[in-house]
């Protein structure tokens, strides 16, 4: 083999990377030895410092630059609204919609066959957050204001993010002034009926809205 | 925008390597945030490294650790044979099959629409090598052996690649005791005729062999 130890190496690391298989990593390495040496310690730099620079945010879990993270500390956000969220991405593309509430990241969904149990996820952490946000709510310093606090289960619509969402649902049942609700299914925007899933278009059936 | 600074910076850095846009820069920023400190720092290290350890051979163009690179030292290396690829990866795939000869990387293939010139290509220097190979050969300590350079004009069956080697190959046509050959053309193994070209079928027919 007369490939040098160190494309070798970063062929290596690099296809640990998730869709980045071999071929591509040795390509990807090619690459990198093409382009200024500086742009290189550029990416090396920002990969080593990503870590370095984060922590969770005692709050809400979602990573952050400081403790607590910028959304847990903005007072204009809905205190009345908490989203909750499988992965720190999930809550950025709510960013995008017009949703003005709090959220809590659980890192994942219930999974007890891959050892991904509900204090894995801090759903402890998670509960006793609720049952605060809920009691200092009805202290109600506001009378004209909502004080319900509102829940949104914003998993996945897949069999671990719905466990995960009725496992949350049902240890919250004991607290009072909360109210669940999760995401509407139906039909995604630009669908079309010949080739929808069945399961979804059963959804979209049952919850059909009038005009 | 709510995505910390470290994670824009590193999903940035990510999406200026080939074949992963925005999207897939964000996911893998999320990746690396999720495993070990330590491993993040390998991968970096060894992107950064990259430059630092490689230089080019100044005999065959490869990138290597030290100078000259392992197989223009290599005495076992049949001498009589020069293999001219366009980048260090054919070189490496060459080596899997039974050629034992050795090589020249061009880093590319003619195209002075985009500013690659032969001297950019190293072609001078490659002639300069090949004359002073042959002249070598010729002074011929073994008669017994086969004294004429054979070189291999094994650039990409592209039209890039074709102008390449031609202007190559005519540019040695001064220099006497060298053969100048190149791959074959026809059908690559597993194909079908249904779905071959017609450029392709077309070779295969002029270059048919006896059995």
């Amino acid at each position: 083999m007369i490939i040098p130890q160190s494309i070798q190496d970063a062929a290596k690391e690099l296809s640990a990377l998730p869709g980045i298989g071999p071929r591509t990593a040795q390509r990807l390495a090619f690459f990198l030895l093409k382009r200024p040496d500086i742009i290189n310690d550029q990416l090396a730099e920002s990969i080593s410092k990503l870590q370095k620079t984060l922590s969770e945010c005692t709050t809400c879990q979602n990573f952050t630059e400081s403790n607590p993270c910028a959304i847990c500390q903005d007072p204009s956000r809905d205190q009345a609204k908490l989203c909750i969220v499988e992965s720190p991405i999930d809550a950025y593309n709510t960013e995008r919609t017009s949703y003005q509430g709090r959220y809590f990241i659980l890192h994942g969904a219930l999974s007890p066959i891959d050892g991904i149990t509900p204090a894995k996820l801090k759903i402890p952490e998670l509960i006793d957050l609720i049952t605060r946000t809920a009691n200092k709510l009805q202290e109600g310093r506001n009378p004209d204001q909502e004080t319900k606090l509102e829940i949104i289960l914003a998993t996945n619509p897949t069999m671990e993010g719905e466990a995960t969402a009725s496992y949350i649902q049902k240890h919250l049942e004991n607290i009072t002034n909360i109210q669940c609700t999760r995401l509407a299914r139906g039909l995604p925007m630009g669908a079309d009926l010949e080739h929808i899933d069945e399961v979804t278009l059963e959804r979209a059936f049952q919850g059909r809205e009038g005009f």
